[in-house]
């Protein structure tokens, strides 16, 4: 799934009703219990504490004040308006998720004002504008507060989220059980993962850590939540110090001894590996202490994107923000067991996917399928894998014009009947105990139009290019964008989103730093280890939809030189699910091309077919056969 | 020639004698006279007052204390230590240069010290290190003041160039003759440009804009000089309000009533077209004196690489800085006119080159032929050519193991003579009134061996899948890079330099804001009518050196598809110059690259080739024929 693609609402598209509302929430900016001073504007971010992606209900904070429920936007109400800034993948959605309270700003347009710029059109002289700290970004505020004192107003850090105040059935955060990752699954224990820490750290020299990113903490810790769908983390925070571990989480979800055994709480074996635990809104006051006893040339890490409110705790001189931190780079890069069990999970997420395919190709013709029905069954088909533990992003299952939407989630309102006539695209992952999973197919189950077949076509071949593509360590990926694009480009099509993302090892399915996008240039190189997607598109609006995705493994490579011995790398693909061949027109393609459609089918075959057999899958089994014929 | 390409010394390589010289400026660095307390460091940049790639002997300050030549250096002189900061193309050249005064600081390296680590950790509490605020960019200065002050030093500038006051025998600042360049060469007179820059001006609510870069200088006003080697510019600024026009220059230059006329500095035909022109130094108090009437809302253009000084007369509120400069976008953007003058340049420079090899060819077998003699035929021939005014650069002529040093100009003591033996790499171009050129061909004149013609294939390969690469509109150029690579990776192979950059017409062979670069991603959009080098190499150290290099103009290209109604682009090369077949290894290409090869050197016989029967040069047209033979 790529990182642009993100979900329709699954509430009914009828506007939510706001006045009253927006009128609690101004009184809250006048309300001395909140606001030492009235606030004249407030703004609401997307996102939570912890710049997730993914955001639990209790934070879903903008939909609730403006019922906009897409995954980019920024509200902001003032005394006289209500306004929101999205970008063009919303703007049909915001529209009519709205109310006429709220004017839609739209991100992208050139009349379109920055949300800086329009505060400062509409707002009286000498104004405050509050936000909550926790919400917002450092580096947004900065940005936010730089132009906002220039024009003579203010930004202040408003304490109690304004939000929070209205919202009476806010519903209470998550606290789901912990689960521990052994080291059959985790491959290094948290304590060697500690013990990396500290040696980047002493290497510049950096006295602590604060980690604020929840899939960071789950990873370095070996453990796994569900307090957010799809995502398997926890709501923590984490403070490293060169002897100490603070872990910030609601202490209920401590009480399982096996838990207390993994983190050593009660028998801490040596003093600088022992966890001290704290309530996870304790982590405030924590870091204020220990910031109060640095010594003069101590120094704090902290992620440039972790929130104004903690960020600021650190005073400036000891403060040391970095892009990426170090447990997001150790992350990226797979030890050898996580590798095996990304392999493992994605053996049996094709043997789901092949049953799948096999089974529609039987369904379809009666009728009976729909866009949210398939979607089911294929996850269906999942949770009866071994360690299925549930989807990792919001199936994309689309039709004809519906996959065109490049966010397209099936509704009840929107949902459409397979047939043997479209051109088919589902999009979907899911979580097993061994790994992540993200794979898209495009299929036909009649006979594809030449067109579509020609773009098909195209699309394959930049696959291909970034999957066979042989590059020098250290490049990095974004460098590799243009090469999945140039056979759409040379007939003037392209598609507007990334190329690829990282993904985690039962982890979150979208995670930095390395990926393969235009968009970025401040992607980390990629390494042996590392695993991105591979998922070029084209998408014909009112027609159709195209998508060939795989995720694929960053592997050595050994061409016939090496120059300067800086050695080479090439991708492996750990998705195995056949290509549609009917899909593709082979005229197009070439010999090159062709072998290595050919070699990734026997790769299938080879791989998956073992396990189908094994799991007495028959008729997926003769269905994976059948797709894996040799091209010519 | 590439970004990063530069000119070896022409100086000889014992180390310049600096101990006296430091000693004085050591001196001046405590003198009250220039300094009102006494400055524990002075940094000195490389670069002028115009932030100049290539710079006039009198700027050469970096050198002049040093002895070091290379185009990019910063030194520092402390109390004690005097320090060296340069990158990996000039390590061997700095120490050979310097004497043991100095320490060479091997940029790119990591137990290298920046220049802000290594002042903090050399300087005693409190320091002052100082700077001319003229030769120092703004953002430079904002970087390391920020790092001197957070660890409890400071920043100053020092007004006079403590440099110039011990270099007793500073040449002076040139103040060659202005020429005038016709509607015939412009295509656009300035005070179409003044209006159009007006436009932008107004557009963004802009009142005033600071020029600064003596190309954008030089291409507003339809001039050019020759105080700088090689760039055709002259050194002025000039400030453009909505109403007014100040340039600023020196005044002696003035007098020649032509250019009183093209400026109508006598009759000025409407007032808000009338220059007005003041001495060159005068652009500080000038300055001062239009920001302190600036109104509450009034706004300053300046390019964010301007120097310190300049941009720091602009009070923060009305000053906004910009990456690129709508005279730097604008002069981008060839006009009809233009296109036409460089397209005829660009044929005159191709019968120069082909007399070159056809001589060559007949000369090197009797052993008399050297990189430098080579060099000056090369010039010799382009000089018999209409409306010659000179180099663009200075030509890189290497044969065998001297072609690997990407930055190679040919020296006395280095010189080889050319044979039937060696790959032999020329890159080299001119100035003519109707445009500039820069092309780089690599031969053979005996047998090349296999490894050499692969190693070449593949460099052509990347030339070619840029060169004929077709792209959206809006695609800027370093997406374009990996494709000049993707065949050489492919191998293990690659270049560690950009694959091209922006040409000027009869202005500076490198300019911006476009290119083909992975090292940047601040370039802008290509755009039809945009110049850009495509140069991709192979270096193999101590053996040979290999570039394939034409000036290509970006033009609209109409594939198959029109996605978005976007429009789409590809190349049109400019340079005409057969590319050696006897170098490549044809097994290697595909059928549309020989079908590329051939198409190419079709036209460069048709252009080129009349033209070399118009000026009577049978041989080097019998030469033509022969070396533009289809391959199959």
């Amino acid at each position: 799934m790529g990182l642009d693609v993100c979900v329709l609402p699954d509430a009914g598209m009828s506007p939510k009703i706001t006045g009253e509302l927006l009128r609690l929430l101004r009184n809250a900016m006048r309300n001395c219990k909140y606001v030492s001073e009235p606030i004249q504007a407030y703004i609401i971010p997307s996102g939570d504490a912890h710049q997730s992606e993914y955001i639990a209900p209790c934070d879903c904070r903008r939909e609730f004040i403006s019922g906009f429920n897409g995954s980019a936007g920024t509200a902001i109400v003032t005394e006289q308006h209500a306004a929101m800034w999205t970008d063009g993948r919303y703007f049909l959605q915001a529209s009519q998720q709205m109310d006429n309270n709220w004017t839609l700003m739209k991100m992208g347009l050139k009349e379109t004002p920055s949300q800086e710029d329009w505060l400062i059109s509409v707002l009286p002289e000498n104004s405050k504008v509050g936000v909550d700290p926790w919400i917002i970004a450092a580096d947004q505020w900065k940005n936010m507060s730089k132009a906002l004192t220039s024009a003579g107003h203010s930004l202040v850090a408003v304490q109690d989220n304004l939000i929070d105040v209205v919202w009476t059935d806010r519903p209470e955060r998550a606290s789901s059980q912990l689960r521990i990752l052994g080291l059959e699954h985790a491959g290094v224990s948290w304590q060697d993962k500690v013990t990396a820490l500290r040696g980047k750290m002493a290497e510049r020299k950096i006295n602590w850590f604060v980690a604020t990113a929840l899939d960071e903490i789950a990873w370095l810790f070996n453990l796994r939540g569900a307090d957010i769908e799809y995502n398997p983390v926890f709501f923590a925070y984490a403070i490293f110090g060169m002897n100490s571990i603070r872990l910030f989480v609601d202490l209920k979800r401590l009480s399982d001894p096996a838990l207390r055994d993994h983190l050593q709480l009660d028998s801490p074996s040596r003093p600088d590996m022992s966890v001290q635990t704290f309530p996870y809104e304790s982590v405030y006051t924590e870091l204020q202490a220990i910031c109060a006893a640095l010594g003069p040339k101590d120094k704090v890490w902290i992620c440039d994107k972790a929130s104004c409110c903690l960020t600021q705790v650190i005073p400036k001189p000891h403060r040391t923000p970095i892009p990426y931190t170090p447990l997001c780079l150790a992350k990226a890069v797979k030890n050898p067991t996580e590798v095996q069990g990304m392999k493992r999970a994605h053996i049996k997420d094709a043997v789901a996917l092949c049953e799948l395919f096999a089974w529609l190709e039987k369904e379809i013709p009666k009728g009976t399928v729909t866009e949210i029905s398939a979607a089911d069954k294929a996850e269906e088909l999942r949770s009866q894998q071994k360690d299925f533990v549930g989807l990792s992003f919001p199936t994309i299952s689309g039709v004809g014009p519906n996959a065109a939407i490049i966010h397209y989630g099936p509704l009840p309102e929107t949902n459409r009947t397979l047939t043997v006539n479209e051109v088919y695209l589902i999009d979907s992952g899911a979580q097993y105990i061994d790994g992540t999973t993200d794979v898209t197919r495009t299929v036909h189950f009649g006979t594809p139009s030449a067109y579509e077949k020609e773009c098909f076509t195209y699309v394959l071949k930049g696959h291909i290019a970034v999957s066979a593509a042989i590059f020098p360590n250290g490049t990095k990926g974004h460098l590799l964008d243009s090469f999945a694009r140039a056979a759409l480009w040379e007939s003037g099509l392209d598609y507007l989103h990334g190329t690829g993302h990282g993904v985690g090892c039962f982890l979150n399915v979208h995670e930095g730093p390395c990926g393969i996008s235009y968009k970025t240039f401040a992607d980390e190189p990629l390494e042996a280890g590392m695993i991105v997607s591979d998922e070029p598109g084209y998408y014909e609006e009112g027609a159709f939809g195209i998508r060939v995705e795989n995720v694929v493994l960053v592997v050595p490579a050994k061409p016939k030189y090496n120059y300067r011995n800086r050695g080479s790398l090439t991708f492996e693909p750990l998705t195995l699910v056949p290509i549609q061949v009917k899909m593709m027109n082979t005229e197009l393609l070439t010999q090159r091309e062709r072998d290595w459609v050919n070699e990734y089918h026997r790769r299938c075959r080879d791989v998956v077919g073992a396990e189908l057999e094994r799991q007495g899958r028959q008729q997926a089994l003769e269905w994976l056969i059948r797709e894996t014929q040799p091209i010519v």
